[in-house]
């Protein structure tokens, strides 16, 4: 039996000829990144919970400060430093305040081929460039950091086979909020989401992430595209090689298979308070807004802010509206000085903020109050995500977000 | 008996011919400020402890949010939310994200002259333009907003006759904290610092903010400058007229007399905890800093973003420092992207923030934990201004702050 490009990348990380789902196999991980949500967790359980404390390979860590950037409190603060002072210390690579931990990755480190952990949820990201990325509580990224390998039970694989390109105006963020709806946010628990077919080629390497870092809120395990010439380029301009190249034998098993013809996706909105309730961005024109997010792992790359900004130029942030555009990385944020993006954002009266995880996480920037609602482009809307539990959060694209943001209320960008 | 400046603005506001200083006179508001530190108990107080709520001219009130932008947590959102709702309900300028209030007065609203209550401690920045401002609590803000009126006791006025002209590499922030460091943090209690004399007029209003706006950390009701060209043509460039040009009587009555030679003054620092605490800032050389914060309304213009831009053009922000970069206003923001300053902040790994307050208010932007030392060009470094109780924070000029945050440590502009 053939395998899948996740089955072929957890049989080399486990040293086997082949693996199927179900098996369990420990694994040789070829990185681990950890940020600020729980790294002060890791380096506290490190330093008073074992009794040989030491690293398998510190060549293999990224810390990552990027959740409260800068700190937000003497708590915050208390924890950075930990995590700080513990990468110096032991000579792990460590970034802080150069943008959101995903994106660093990608930007740095993510090689096609390898078994990555990271100790956050959208490290599903990573298969963007064809590696296996997953989440792992801290628990288990203590483990990962101490041998250097973990348990992996081998996941089924679902074959979403996309054809036909996205119209113009429709983007990335449209297709996986659109494939989670049918699927459901429960649709694809412990499994791999293959992206593949004629119509994953025409999407970039932005456009992988979106829909590889959105798998997890289909419950998946982890997102991953087959990795061509849009990826090699893409590793080319970042001075990178692959580990190794997969592709899913033509008689891989799949425990299911999904076509989604991009043709014919239209803009769409998550709305409260899951992101499979998803409805037509047109269906819920009108809804008032108190702010509007433009950033996060999800959709803060420049092709995003490319797309707000062409939404924005000449227009103004509505009066009711706070407007953050938070780009996803130093970089980002640079290129985009460089093309006059952050001009055309300041001129429309936005708030653009430091790179950092932002409001999509809900915690030190732009936490919205009582009843208060945010159209967003970041990863999640449950219940009290991005502030008071009374308040509302719905998911769309960097042009929807944007053009409800001039609008004071939810709007396509036809529509401003 | 001549006056002061001051005398003339309180008498005129006052409708009187006269005042000396210990007068109570009720005196008639040209405008009053009030950000997000305190509008919400303002208006709690005005929704629930009024008999007869109302505002005696709205067109004289001006709300900003500046603190906590954007906000940090639902309990700020709320407040921010009240203020937002309240401002809109009444028809009142209101402001949110554009800068810190002092900045956003001072490009669109004081006029010299006037006579100007903020519920803010720094509002004496105003007299830069020769205007009477002071800071009130929120009660007394209340009282100005329902009856246009307030009492004040006439201070006594503090003369300080600058002389000569700062050297090259020293700044109107080391000239003030120099002269608060020989007058005291409480030399000029409940006083008005009038700053004049030949020295006076080679300064930048820039520079007549950042003394004015320390007037109140020697104590004092306000500070204020005699308008000349130079303000005029600020005003001018600004679009506004003076309320009432005022110049102090030869024979006006100071109750103390200060000459200062501008040009024997040398960069200096203020070490913890007290602004007074004063030492040059070769002698505090080589102490190690955690942050670095240049921004606030005493030094986050385009001037001080200038003089920053030229001591790290090329150069990096130390490793072991996080070095906050937050513009005073949206339009120094503007301006500092236009002349590719903030190119350069971010060229060297600064965080580049949006307009607020930051760290100088120690809430919810670079807060540091315990033990950790902070330079800064903010107002104040009292114990725990900045984060935990037992970290520390020098105050210094643009230059020494940038100087630093390229050593890792304190440092001269000329030492790296």
């Amino acid at each position: 039996m053939g395998m899948t490009i996740a089955e072929k990348i957890i049989a080399a990380a486990a040293g086997v000829e082949s693996v199927k789902p179900g098996d369990i196999h420990t694994v040789e991980l070829d990185r681990l990144m950890s940020n600020d949500g729980t790294t002060h967790l890791t380096v506290d359980m490190y330093n008073n919970k074992l009794k040989n404390p030491h690293i398998a390979d510190t060549g293999k860590l990224v810390f990552i400060v990027d959740h409260n950037v800068p700190s937000d409190c003497p708590k915050t603060a208390a924890s950075q430093k930990k995590m700080r002072d513990f990468a110096k210390a032991n000579h792990i690579d460590f970034w802080e305040g150069k943008g959101v931990c995903h994106q660093i990755m990608m930007e740095n480190y993510v090689r096609p081929g390898e078994l990555i952990f990271g100790a956050d949820s959208h490290t599903c990201s990573y298969g963007a460039l064809g590696a296996f990325g997953t989440g792992v509580g801290c628990t288990d990224f203590l483990y990962g950091m101490v041998t250097g390998t973990s348990w992996v039970m081998v996941p089924e694989t679902v074959k979403f086979n996309l054809v036909g390109k996205l119209p113009e105006g429709v983007y990335a963020r449209d297709l996986i909020l659109t494939i989670i709806g049918e699927v459901g946010a429960n649709g694809c628990n412990y499994q791999v989401m293959e992206f593949t077919g004629e119509g994953a080629k025409t999407l970039t390497i932005s456009d992988r992430i979106a829909l590889c870092n959105m798998a997890v809120e289909a419950g998946a395990k982890t997102g991953i595209f087959e990795v061509d010439d849009v990826a090699m380029e893409y590793l080319k301009e970042h001075g990178r090689e692959p580990k190794a190249v997969y592709h899913s034998d033509p008689d891989a098993h799949y425990v299911r298979e999904y076509t989604f013809d991009l043709s014919k996706v239209e803009p769409v909105v998550a709305k409260p308070d899951f992101v499979d309730n998803l409805a037509p961005a047109k269906d819920v024109r009108g809804i008032k807004i108190d702010e509007a997010f433009l950033g996060s792992c999800n959709n803060g790359r420049i092709e995003d802010l490319r797309v707000g900004a062409q939404v924005i130029k000449g227009k103004k942030v509505s009066e009711k509206v706070r407007f953050l555009v938070v780009p996803a990385s130093q970089t980002i944020y640079r290129q985009a000085l460089e093309e006059g993006l952050i001009d055309i954002f300041m001129d429309a009266g936005a708030i653009v903020m430091n790179p950092n995880c932002s409001v999509c996480w809900g915690s030190c920037q732009g936490v919205i109050g009582e009843n208060e609602v945010l159209i967003s482009t970041g990863t999640r809307n449950f219940k009290g995500r991005a502030g008071h539990p009374s308040s509302k959060v719905y998911l769309g694209s960097a042009a929807t977000v944007t053009a409800s943001a001039i609008a004071g209320e939810i709007a396509l960008a036809s529509d401003v």
